[in-house]
């Protein structure tokens, strides 16, 4: 007997069509005139992950002009994906990452030179999509977007190993470097939608929150997984010299100078690497209760996300976004 | 017995006061809230050069509504220029130099990812002014422009040594790397000013065809000039294995084959880097007439580039145009 399949469609599945669209439209303007390159790019696109920018974009309009402002949304969503993988390429020659999404990076197998150019291309390519909405408030929050992903990420490499810094540094930076760009993606929907003001801000920072929540959840699973679990050791931010929230908490519960506080610091400014003293100090983050104190913050975004959709007009797309915060805070299971 | 100067005003002289604008708008967007980058960023953006982009974008629109449009022409301004330093970053780290405009350059400082960061925060920002004129189409032209650059260094780095390319593809390189950024700047100028459709495309024209010539006199003192005067070695493209016209000119006069062919072959392929054959070889091309040639090409980009002048309406302007066009061909002294 053929089990029916009776559930609600998630909103991924609803959405899948139109995403569609927005994959092969980057998939047309990602194509290179250099056959390596482009076979590379290509794969990232294809390989692609959940789309999650563009699907928040289309959702921000959903309850508004989504209709009319179909073919705009669809060439705003190309360009935020495509801003996303041009960032990526650029991310992994800073970080000298030889994978992504299981396949090669371009930085893996082109020079660094080329590499930069490349994801210089990809921006102006992505830069252009912006400009054929043919609304030069997208392409401002396109523009200041990038701004903020760039300045995050210069906050995470210069800041991001100091101890003595407050939570709010932390938050400017993951806003920075993760949630500004789904607050982006959110904007910049709800203005193609043509979203009253006051609703264009909700979404806005509903976008924010929800990526506010899931990158201080990513940063918890960093330091809680097993490495089998997660495909990379655990405690990897903490070898890479970034501390984040539970480490923060962590340290914030110790006596500055005690010993511990003296290994915690030697390990984020790199001096100490070896395997065991980071284990060790995973153990003693996990058994300190800092974990539990970081989820209830990322709870508390992903909460406070969904209280801002009170407002939207639409059942049915409320219901959606609701369901978008709940993926973000990974309470899908 | 104080001499009077009675000559006209030069171009650079009579916009001066305008370009001021530009650089201060510069400054303001160009800071940085990391001091050690502030402080390079800052002393790139003040040793300047004649900032020719700016300059030929706000001459483009002096014919027509140069008033009214002026804010929005400094905004536009400011952003080619912080493009073209932010382009800078990036390429001095693509070719890993030391030096830019006699200051250390911000990748001898700091690594290469904070470098690739920094460059991308800088395209943000001038992205961002591009927004700020309100006019779409002067993005559309401002990321076309982006892309351009990129693809002809793709280009360069990828077909740049190759000896059997025929003339147009230096000429598409040529024209990707540095023409595309002064049509595009001509273009932007033109749309501000509110120039007439025909009057927009032989503008945009003029910048292409003076950057054209540029860069082919650019490429001809690479072989012609001595060290001292360029301050860096006669035969520098050569030594990175760039072809241009010159080398294309001498190579396409010799046997495919023949063991001078086979020299400039390895040269440019990097495998043979001694001094004193890349002195022989720059020797030959000089002797070749090959230079004479370029020189000839070059010029015709200029006059051509000045032709298209006629069609404007205001004398002064176009006289000021003419004469950057004679800049731009080393016509000057």
């Amino acid at each position: 007997m053929v089990a029916t399949d009776t559930r609600r469609l998630s909103v991924f599945e609803t959405m899948q069509p139109d995403l569609d669209r927005v994959t092969a439209r980057v998939e047309e303007v990602a194509k290179l005139d250099y056959p390596l390159a482009a076979g590379i790019i290509g794969e990232i696109v294809r390989a692609g992950g959940k789309r999650l920018r563009p699907l928040l974009l289309l959702l921000s309009a959903r309850a508004y002009d989504y209709d009319e402002a179909f073919e705009r949304l669809v060439t705003a969503g190309a360009g935020v994906e495509l801003l996303h993988i041009a960032s990526l390429v650029h991310d992994d020659t800073v970080d000298k990452a030889q994978l992504r999404r299981g396949k090669p990076t371009l930085n893996s197998v082109l020079s660094t030179g080329a590499t930069i150019l490349m994801g210089d291309f990809l921006f102006a390519q992505s830069a252009m999509l912006a400009a054929a909405t043919g609304h030069v408030a997208v392409v401002s929050v396109f523009a200041s977007t990038l701004g903020h992903l760039c300045n995050g990420q210069l906050l995470e490499m210069f800041d991001g190993h100091r101890l003595d810094q407050p939570v709010e540094s932390y938050e400017r930076r993951i806003y920075g470097k993760t949630a500004s760009f789904y607050a982006g993606s959110a904007e910049m929907g709800a203005i193609l939608g043509g979203a009253p003001p006051s609703h264009l801000e909700e979404l806005r920072a509903f976008g924010g929150d929800i990526g506010l929540g899931f990158q201080v959840l990513d940063d918890i699973l960093d330091l809680s997984q097993e490495t089998a679990t997660i495909g990379k050791p655990a405690g990897n931010d903490l070898r890479q010299g970034t501390v984040t929230l539970p480490v923060l908490l962590y340290v914030q519960g110790i006596d500055r100078g005690s010993p511990e506080w003296k290994t915690v610091d030697d390990i984020v400014s790199g001096d100490i690497t070896d395997d065991a003293t980071i284990d060790h100090l995973t153990a003693l983050v996990r058994a300190s209760g800092a974990i539990a104190e970081a989820t209830v913050t990322a709870d508390a975004y992903i909460d406070r996300a969904k209280e801002r959709l009170a407002i939207l007009p639409d059942r049915e797309t409320r219901e959606m976004l609701e369901e978008l915060a709940d993926f973000f805070g990974n309470r899908t299971s």
